[in-house]
């Protein structure tokens, strides 16, 4: 199985999120991506490619214009606020009965309009690394366009939580939804959207919602306990046209590999059912026992299962990084999907 | 005119807020009451008095009941997941397209979900202070409704941020909606509550907007430029019956006096016409030009002349303290406008 991966991704190094009433170093760091890459080398997955470049149009299918013109222009106007010691966080959120219709002028109300947390500082880099990680979702996509079985798609940063118009949960762009719109517009009829993320995929979610050319499924801890409490719920199964075309399935604090993998299970029926054109996994291993942000029990010898798993649906499969913050077991834990999916 | 005051205000006592991309210590800090309260003593305003109990009755008539209940336990409940060293504060947040129906069991989803900023830290005296506050304005209230012309209420944490079921801006309880209720339930068949505090009073705005029975007002800094970003815009006028019983003043960054007191002058023409029984006012003086977090240029003595307007409107008017942050000058500004109106 080809990787994509670039260095670039260490162009986004946020110092801060807010966590606990403290301001804490971000779990989402570089060293996750690094590790990984290093087992990938270090193991017989294949070989690791550069990304190429494909501008702004195929981000421009997800993500709203107002959106992108923000994301690249908001670290120099942070700067002409505020200076540049310290990275930009927003002050505070249009909720329930709240304006969204206005895009505020000054660089804080747009960060408070785009965002929906205080916890994906954007930095001097934050362009340029999320538009290489959406390049590297795009080139891993184009090699399974091309006739490859799989793919790694080693993003960072990640992409799941981001929205058409929102960041946050240390995504900007969503590369899982870029890549899968990238096979609808090479031609597919359906694409489903799997995501193996300790969190939901709100964002994910929130993209395809109304459409039922992508079935969107997601495992993760319940929102009624978890990060991003607010999307997630059993009964979020889709909008208009796409009624039907979103599933997901929330999980209590300590759930183990049985019942984890029941759900999976469930999960690829309803893939199979749907007899897509394409895969496209979100892979997150913060589904792990010793993840210190999650409370699930997943051990490092169920990941390879999970990859035989994903094999047996027998679909053209792209695996997008999202995430996993145990910095040690990262890199062994994703390389034992990939492998366990290349050894079925 | 009375002054109601208590030191109870001082148990709440955040210590940081998210604000330029760090965790800075809190702008509303004991300090800003105990300087007003000295400069009612050392004025001959007239006598300074603690507060009544009113239970929680009056506050379940503006806010939710889980609301009430999540503030009452929030502490105690943040300490069993985080522990003390830290002062709650929440991580993400309800935006556009999330779900706003279910309340989180998991602390931080609770924080999460009744909050709009992460500046407003819960702490362990945050609800015998917000109740005290309220307290406070009730206390006053039932002066003007026993015949006093005016009263000045001296609440901490201010309250104009806050709406049914949300906090934020340093605001939990609605204390000059909770006082304007009270008017409504001894017999007022019309209130007006008029904000001339910096910021938009997005929370009373929220709390009356289906409302005729109250007519809300607010001069403050251009939501496009200045917190709360997202309520506080002209075009808000009200929804159903309280159509055309809202009304907005937002004002550039740089507004002088002349320019805001001739808004002001629109505000007062407008409350007469409306004839109401009781005028609420939510004073902050974050409009003074050497406050750190605003932008407005009034001078200090711009205050008694804001006063004696207000004066001329010949109600039985209230004084609820808001905002303002200078905390040298905000004693001398508060005192100025209740010796305006006292002299008019």
């Amino acid at each position: 199985m080809k990787t994509i991966y670039t260095d670039t991704h260490r162009l986004q190094h946020g110092n801060l999120e807010l966590m606990d009433g403290q301001l804490l170093p971000c779990f989402e760091k570089p060293e996750r991506a690094d590790l990984v890459i290093s087992h990938v080398r270090a193991s017989q997955l294949g070989p690791v490619l550069e990304p190429q470049e494909f501008g702004i149009a195929p981000l421009a299918r997800i993500h709203a214009p107002n959106y992108l013109a923000f994301l690249q222009s908001a670290w120099d106007a942070w700067v002409e606020e505020h200076g540049s010691d310290h990275h930009a966080l927003p002050l505070n959120w249009p909720i329930r009965g709240m304006r969204s219709d206005i895009e505020p002028e000054a660089i804080d109300g747009k960060l408070s309009y785009f965002s929906f947390d205080a916890g994906t500082p954007i930095t001097p880099g934050t362009w340029q690394a999320v538009t290489r990680s959406a390049y590297v979702a795009l080139t891993a996509q184009q090699w399974i366009a091309s006739g490859e079985r799989a793919a790694f798609a080693l993003c960072r940063p990640p992409g799941h939580h981001a929205a058409a118009d929102y960041y946050g949960g240390y995504c900007f762009l969503n590369n899982a939804a870029i890549a899968a719109q990238a096979f609808l517009d090479q031609g597919a009829a359906r694409v489903a959207v799997l995501d193996v993320d300790y969190h939901h995929a709100n964002g994910t979610q929130a993209i395809f919602y109304a459409r039922d050319d992508v079935l969107v499924l997601s495992l993760h801890g319940d929102p009624r306990q978890e990060f991003p409490y607010f999307l997630g719920y059993a009964d979020e199964t889709g909008l208009g046209a796409g009624e039907g075309f979103n599933a997901n399935y929330p999980l209590p604090w300590g759930t183990d590999a049985s019942t984890w993998f029941a759900a999976l299970e469930s999960a690829c029926e309803r893939i199979t059912a749907y007899a897509p054109d394409a895969l496209v996994i979100s892979l997150g291993v913060d589904t792990y026992k010793g993840d210190p942000i999650s409370q699930f029990l997943l051990d490092s010898a169920d990941y390879p299962r999970l990859g035989q798993r994903l094999a047996r649906l027998g679909l053209p499969t792209l695996f997008v990084m999202e995430g996993g913050y145990a910095v040690d077991a990262i890199g062994v834990n994703t390389v034992n999907v990939l492998t366990g999916f290349m050894q079925a």
